[in-house]
């Protein structure tokens, strides 16, 4: 990096590009360099890594408050990485995806479309991150905003290993004292049970809503939700490599033959 | 497991109820138990892990040929688990996905609704795997659905690890005997490269397909797709820790602070 050339920043998220937690993170990394935004045009939560193949994609200009342009994709964030990348050839120094409302931590980061959009960024080897802040109610994005311009820099300055995103989540707070500190963590086991409600619509046919509450497993002491308890920043290096190494040479000796 | 007690079986599938490949399968797995089908009553393709959470599932009764039943849900792979189990109160002895119609190996797993099928089946502690035919045209089958049978015998005699899917994939061959062999593999690094085929329509908008192909990175002697090179069945153990463990020193070594 030469250290006088200001750094193009690509955001995106999937909150929808309207989203507030967008909109702070974007006044936030202006102060570091020119600043990019492909978002969806609405809500994507829990698209999980899905990719559009089947629809053609829209890029329609969008302005808010005389203080933010964006390009808003009728699709989900991984197709915002990659048209931003393919179609609008924006190659930025840096993507960070967020800041999402609500956590995304244990398992259920494979439901992220926050962490998917990180993870385009990964595969187009942008170094990423993904930034949630861990509550619905009363969010207040500009901790995590300016922890995300630092760690912006932090990253340029020492690099990511190929291959590896990392997934930030914010404690909620009130003020930024209350912050206890950064730590580096595992992806826990967190998890949801599920529940579906069962309602009859007004022709007395069935339908269900997905429901649910996050169930916490045994929170080992190094694992994201330990750091949120602790009202820490939680970061988690993540990879694709999805291979159950440890099994490989058990399911070898089941000696299975076609 | 009861050797006398007739297994129960879950199918599931990206490609949609009416698919050829989950017909197939289908009629297979009758001759081993009892067979629930539950999937999308439409392509779901390249979905990844979405879920739904925005809009209601519905659930209805699907026959076709007079040998096929089946719930198709207007929802994702992972919907279709998560409603036959909470919803529809079926509890499989295990749980298939598929067979798809074309390959999901290498880093491509990540997009893919029929491997989503199965971990959701995994979340469940439900014995499961995911099952792809290696070709897009001419598919013949019943090679695959052949070996599902097998399989899943295999799986309910030895038991999988908690938290580990099987990732099955299927060389497009015309007889059985052009099958050289199983082979356990590690998830390779294949992966797309993307384009956006650039388009203007009638009213003079812009809008963009998605299309690429893959890209053959170095296929390493023990990966997913080298098995299907030789004409192999590979079969890759699948779990979802994504923590890049290997990382996690050194980005302790940054000294990351809020």
């Amino acid at each position: 990096m030469n250290k006088n050339k200001p750094i193009t920043i690509l955001l995106t998220n999937d909150d929808g590009i309207n989203a507030p937690g967008l909109y702070v993170l974007y006044k936030e990394m202006k102060k570091h360099g020119k600043v990019y935004v492909v978002a969806p045009d609405s809500e994507k939560s829990a698209v999980g890594h899905a990719i559009t193949l089947s629809d053609p994609l829209r890029v329609q200009n969008f302005y808010k408050n005389d203080d933010f342009f964006g390009y808003a994709v009728n699709g989900t964030p991984a197709d915002c990485v990659k048209i931003a990348y393919w179609a609008l050839e924006i190659n930025p120094d840096i993507l960070i995806s967020g800041i999402n409302l609500g956590s995304n931590t244990g398992v259920n980061i494979i439901y992220s479309g926050t962490v998917s959009a990180a993870t385009e960024g990964m595969f187009l080897n942008i170094p990423s991150f993904a930034i949630s802040l861990t509550t619905f109610t009363n969010p207040n994005f500009e901790i995590a905003a300016k922890f995300a311009g630092k760690l912006s820099k932090i990253i340029l300055a020492n690099g990511l290993p190929r291959g590896t995103l990392l997934n930030v989540n914010v404690p909620a707070v009130n003020s930024e004292d209350e912050i206890t500190g950064v730590m580096i963590t595992r992806q826990g086991n967190a998890m949801y049970r599920e529940e579906f409600d069962t309602r009859t619509d007004p022709h007395n046919r069935v339908y269900y809503w997905l429901t649910g509450q996050k169930v916490k497993l045994e929170i080992e002491p190094d694992v994201d939700d330990r750091a949120i308890l602790n009202k820490k920043i939680s970061i988690t290096p993540v990879q694709f490599d999805l291979t159950n190494h440890g099994f490989l040479d058990e399911l070898r000796e089941w000696g299975i033959q076609y």
